[in-house]
């Protein structure tokens, strides 16, 4: 289950833009990488002072800052401080809670975007938080830990592959929130086999531990839904192309990505709608097979307790009992059993309980 | 149960435009079908190389290019060369799960169909894309398998009934997309009888493999709304005639397409209503028969476990019991049990359960 | 259960504005009454061949057509030549599963519109279509079937009753819609008694055929919604009055029309609400008897059943069992299974479950 | 239950403004009571003859015509006759199962509201109509029913009590709209605490006339919707202030009015929330207890029925049994049984059914 | 629970501003504090009368004055006769069940807020009104209980940390807002944190009492939506800066508490699909769990019932019964029964009830 109940601030009322990390510290140390190209050059490295990075702020190339690992501040602050942002981005980007949204601040865009993925054999799903600031030649993203859907578009930009080291910013970004929604899918897929695979097993043998996982799935799906949604409207607003930071180019790029967001809110409304038909489908195939085991139960009881009753008759210790002293009466009394559970049967049958 | 559970591509990441076919390889073979009109000529022939469609380009005549098979990326990315289509078109072509829209491009309209069929003995339903460029006087449809719902438009142009001859591409396309749409109604008409047939079974002696088919028309038609409900936006826009494309003319029956959607949507979401009460009906019915069982076995039980209680006392061996020396003891306590047994069956007459 | 799952076109793909009929053949032969009216004049005669009728196509006196049964295509297509009709009105009219719509084409208006009714003591509904082309001075009415709801339209016109005779077509128009509004509020009136009545039954005594019914109304319901949610649509349209052929003073009554409308639709919902409660109320119900029906069998069972074993015991036929010598010993027994069974019985009622 | 579920017109088809009355004949004789004030003068008398009525027409004074009972339509005739009302308000008057609406007919505005209230020791809630005609210096209102909730606000104008005697029609109209929005409170507030009591029985104990009353407040709530939601729209159109008969000062008032009645329909959705969550509740509570029933027979069923078992070997009068003989045999035989009994229980302790 | 059902009203029709205060007498003694500061100036101090607020009306700084306790209606009343207050705000602030929301009366703008906490050892939500008058250089605010969630903002205000010291009293109304929003967090986080707990419980040995725990959440989630969706607007009204009393600079940090709000919307309408899918866990658990408990039972039952019927012919009297005779017969008729209970036992395994 995704741990997402943590809250935005520990104080209420504490003055706004303090800078105080909320979240799990999922990463150790702090890495900066930072990849430095234009169409003809390209500059890739590991930084281990911040200030390393001030120098690309006003070059003409495009410069992608990646800062993995949100935990000390005091390098989030030296950022804003350098690139002029809004003390409440830079609380923003500390807040790993925070909801997908973008806003533009004329100079800069500032994105917040959600990673998703399926660790520990596909029965855990994690969120990440992404924030982009995204400049004029530079965009600064803040992951929570290594490991991210990147590794392609970092992939063409070195073999300058596609049209990517040709475009500016904007390009890089959409490159980058379109990987993203890239992933998205490999997710939904996941998550398709998942119900696939559990479909067939709940309609020939429902056991309690599906039921867990229909919820698991459930509860993963809800999480799935609270990060994508909002992703719809952030994705529109890019596409709108009213910031100057966008160049028209790059918004029929941007249009493809929101068809596709909009093709996983569908699937995932599509799996909400399968995983709850799942749960139904459960209940209905517990209560068929109960209704199977009574059946069974009424069957043997029915036939017997009436035989059994018979029987004891006979037990009795009365002195004067004329049928027992009868030469035939014991295996009269067996015919008339037979006869009896044989009715029974039949009544059975025609109650087409068996 | 339709497979749509694949994704739009492997690598998130990879550069935009890239073809890649994404879905299952349906068909074996490629083949490409012509058809090209006029008021007065007409020419249909199976083509063997792609190039040999290039000249009908420019022609003044309606050319229909038909490409059935889709797992050949080589042959779009020529189609898209000599016509000039957007890479992202291409890709979309090929990404067989994609969503029914609409994209104007101009100089021609881009569109993606969804083909519905029931395969199989009617218990699974097939979903196929169709996507359709509509240039000013070519269209080329691309499909995934041989077998299409054009059977009729087909006949019409080569017998040049109605006026199919004497339109341009815009009609073509409107009687393209109608006739998917009347196709629905056919999977709606199949669907509405297996519905009326379930109904009646569940009724009468609801069995689990009832359960298992509500579970598949549920599970249809959520394919089918997924698949029908953005086709009401596209045909909408489609419509609005801002496409310089398409002619005043054939708007009004664009028109009577609209309606034909909406009525389709009106009537999946009739069918879930009903499917969903049939559910209902399954859960009661098999609750009802339950307690059906249940009382039979309460009122064997309640019957005979007295019963058994008190012949199973005079089975006792105790040395002092007077009862047992008593003449008329045996008839007695016979009559005793009759009576015991009959006022049994007054109280659960009383209670109604008989 | 209404029948309406039948499909548009035979054929996917046919040529538009064919005439094919689409439906059950109601009615055998076809009948057409013409009413002819100024608010001086009177004419009402049964009409033979449907020639009679064009000459009063542009008289200025009020003229009403009404054509029963569908089948006969010919009648309808020159109906429709000699009114200008648009093919694709022709087809709307012979498909009786048409959405309730209103086209506005100038020189008149098309509307289709359901007719409801309860038939076969109540528990069957009928849906019946009736298409209008309402133009400058007269009115094509088209019905499926003999007998109407428009008795008392008819007997107003006859008796110039109310300024019906002093109107145009539009009022015409209005007070045909108007009767088919009001004929809804009977089958709803219908509908809320059989509601209430079930309500009662469940309540009390739920039995599985009231599942039936509840099962049936909700279906009833379904259609009916189907039926009348479009027609705020189209009586909204309407009463805007932009089309030129209604004229002013007819517009409070449209308004007024809207208004039951809504009440209607109103109604529906709260049917619904209410039914679905019904069911729920019918699945408690059932539950509780079962439970009812399991604690007596419980009760007697866990009473008798340790009894039982205890004169098992000493039914057995142990050579050395001290207690069988014992002269008060069966007696004691007696005292003591009496106390058994009436801790048990303390037991229970302590639980509550007596 | 409110009995809503009558028509509005017996005969469809029937002239519209024919005065016909719909509904329940609540009340016998018709009383018309008459205030007429102004900011100095005070007048209040019982009316015998409704043309006593029509001098105070024209006068400046505020009047306010109260009519208790609508069976007698040729009163309500000759008010509309004098007053100038358009014919369909009458019929709107007279039909008692109406929806909230405001009408602005440019001299008066017509309002038709809905008075709520508990009877009947709180399980009966009754619903009548209120119609209000507000014209320039009248206020003719009609109910079915001796009683309403008009007291406070006809003893503010006795008393001259706040601003009532300084304003005109239009406050009065608000004062009497803010009395019926009051009294809903006054229901929900006993919805409220039958919801709350519901709460606490149906968690300790839940019995089948819960049931009832739990269906009963949804029942209730679904009437109470209906007849609140449509009051939303008349006040915001008349708190518009588009009327000229509603003057600026008493916009304010209108907006408070309207704030009430949004606060009405937030406690509605929320007790609709909560009753359908007592349902649940229910339903749980029911199945816990039958869980519960289930146990203690299987409990006492499975630890006895095996003892029954071998004390029934035991009876058994084979000649040849060997353990029938040996001295110590019985006592080791209730040995073997207290151990199965004891093992059975561990058994179902460490089920966690004991 | 929230106890929350109090009207608003105790009689209908009473005249609009009378000041009642309508809720639950919580705080015993009125206590008013005020705090007033420039950006080098601070005052703080305990209120004895009211009468000691009045002169800071119209000083340049801002003054918050905080009153705790309403049921003293003649203070209201002094400090909305001395601030010129609308007397509807008057019964607003008297009333605790007011709506939240936001009114602007052109010199001052009117908030009503709801303060929500756990206390009781988390198992009570307690909703308390924050009633805010935002004038130009003072704020009023009234709440109905000691202690509230400004802690913080005071300690900012003394310390002069931030920029609140330099700021009016556009920005206090906002950091105030922002606490209160601040503070729903903990309440999320202390729900999330109630459900996760639950969510194991429930899956493991679902008892109960949990249900209770369930409709408790559902419940609070309930009253907390109630509380919270209206605030949406509320802050948008507020953040659109359309009131001359909210300053440019202090809109970009509204916007802030906006997102904050939809994000608490958003985790709301996530808990409340997670508490309903937990209620459907819980009875699934409950339906498994009895259906474990009844194939124990059955198997039980169905072994021995039918052996003891064996055994039970073995018991009669019948003179004539040769196999009592027989040497071998009582070990043969052991053989017989347990291979009678072995297929039994096969019999399940093969039915997998075991």
């Amino acid at each position: 289950m995704p741990k997402q109940n943590k809250k935005v601030s520990q104080k209420p009322g504490i003055s706004p833009g303090t800078l105080v990390f909320v979240g799990k510290k999922k990463s150790d140390k702090i890495s900066i990488k930072l990849i430095d190209y234009t169409e003809t050059k390209f500059e890739e490295k590991e930084i281990k002072s911040i200030e390393e990075v001030f120098p690309f702020k006003d070059t003409a190339s495009v410069t992608w800052v990646n800062v993995t690992g949100l935990h000390e501040t005091s390098i989030i602050e030296k950022i804003g401080a350098h690139f002029d942002s809004h003390p409440l981005i830079l609380e923003d980007i500390l807040n790993t809670e925070q909801r997908p949204k973008m806003e533009d601040f004329d100079s800069y865009l500032f994105l917040v975007l959600k990673m998703i993925s399926y660790n520990n054999h596909d029965t855990e799903m994690g969120i990440e938080q992404l924030s982009l600031i995204v400049g004029q030649n530079f965009i600064i993203s803040f992951q929570e830990t290594e490991g991210d859907v990147f590794g392609n578009v970092r992939e063409r930009i070195r073999a300058s592959k596609g049209k990517i080291r040709k475009m500016g910013t904007d390009y890089l970004a959409y490159a980058l929130v379109d990987a993203i929604v890239d992933s998205y899918f490999l997710v939904l897929e996941n998550m398709g086999e998942q119900i696939e695979l559990l479909e067939e097993k709940v309609m020939l043998n429902p056991l309690p531990k599906e039921l867990n996982t229909i919820y698991r799935l459930k509860h993963d799906l809800i999480y799935l839904r609270k990060s994508v949604w909002p992703l719809r409207e952030v994705i529109n607003n890019f596409q709108r192309g009213e910031s100057k930071l966008v160049k028209k180019t790059t918004i029929v790029f941007l249009r493809d990505v929101y068809d596709h967001t909009i093709q996983v809110i569908d699937t995932i409304e599509t799996y909400r709608d399968m995983v709850s038909g799942l749960l139904d489908i459960y209940l209905s195939s517990v209560s068929n097979k109960m209704n199977e085991v009574m059946k069974v139960l009424t069957i043997i009881a029915t036939i017997f307790i009436p035989l059994t009753f018979i029987v004891g008759v006979y037990g009795m210790n009365f002195k004067h009992m004329p049928e027992l002293q009868v030469e035939w009466a014991y295996p009269l009394l067996w015919v008339i059993m037979i006869l009896v559970g044989f009715s029974m049967f039949l009544f059975f049958r025609r109650k087409k309980w068996l």
